[in-house]
């Protein structure tokens, strides 16, 4: 059986997106058969607006509506403070969980020689201007803790202590077991970073 | 922070979705935008286009470009056998697989009391009036292997029975272990099941 070309033609448009396989794909389009049109529509204008509709800030490299976005202007946050992440959607957990006030610096990705992508592709060099203006006094490395990540805050701290400034204290979030894990079950390196990173108590 | 509104408005379309949580969702819409602005329109494209590009058959219910559908014209198709399956998707791998080269009667749901789904909300009075015509001597009841397909099947076979067409064997198909598994594993109503339905060697 030939599938009708407007379902094949959606089934491989999700097959494009990530951790999307044929099988989910096929699921996804065929439920979409029994939605009303306009949902079908206004799935399609939020599909075609989303670009048109956010910019990327220069300051911070986050996306929003408004460039410089809403957290490099705010008077609220603390502005000594900026935040290296590798994406946008490292920033909203963050803010989510609410536990940091300061600045953001958004990365679009890691250092991966594997997947050719070098210092260059990132938005590292726009991040050093910013360090320069006296204010900072603390950037927090919050790349992964996986190997790109560690490798770009190497370098990222490579980079500053070249440049000489100082009075900027560099720091990397925390590793170690998480909240509500079980120790039996936990990876060797997670285990040993929780010893390595042991506080007084 | 706000959610720029054109990436929570499609991080809201996409939670809609079976099976997509509100973390999927997010991954899918920051991936998106990254995707070229024309891969996104014909994404849209073919979601709005979907419904309106597609039919469904008014003799087997089966989802096509035409109606009647492509399967139900064929003259290469055995006319004597229809096989009744619960959605398009199980049309789609029962061709796949390519073992039968019969009818298809498509119900669009199965019986299912605690959903309020009887069967009057699914195809199944449509399915009687095709087996009255004499060139039908088979019927395969293909719903699914679990409590709504037993059901339906159940109310089906009930149904041809008390209108007396003698002359249509009705099949069910067989249960058992999937091929590739491994019995130690297997759950105990499939064992049971394919004890019951062995067959001489």
């Amino acid at each position: 059986m030939v599938l009708p070309k407007a379902i094949s033609r959606l089934i491989e448009s999700f097959e494009r997106l990530p951790g999307i396989g044929p099988k989910t794909a096929q699921r996804l389009t065929f439920y979409l058969l029994h939605v009303p049109q306009h949902e079908l529509d206004q799935f399609a204008d939020n599909l075609r607006d989303l670009k048109s509709e956010t910019v990327t800030c220069s300051i911070c490299f986050n996306v929003g509506e408004q460039d410089p976005c809403g957290i490099c202007l705010s008077p609220q946050r603390e502005r000594n403070i900026i935040c290296v992440v590798e994406a946008p959607l490292d920033v909203l957990a963050i803010e989510k969980a609410g536990a940091y006030k300061g600045l953001y610096h958004v990365l679009h990705g890691a250092i991966s020689p594997l997947n050719n992508i070098g210092p260059d592709e990132l938005h590292i060099q726009e991040l050093f201007p910013r360090l320069k203006k006296d204010e900072i006094t603390e950037i927090i490395l919050a790349t992964n803790p996986n190997m790109e990540g560690e490798t770009t805050a190497m370098y990222i701290t490579d980079q500053i202590k070249r440049m000489n400034i100082l009075n900027i204290k560099i720091t990397r979030i925390a590793r170690g077991l998480p909240t509500g894990s079980d120790l039996e079950y936990a990876d060797e390196v997670s285990l040993i970073k929780s010893f390595e990173g042991r506080r007084e108590y």
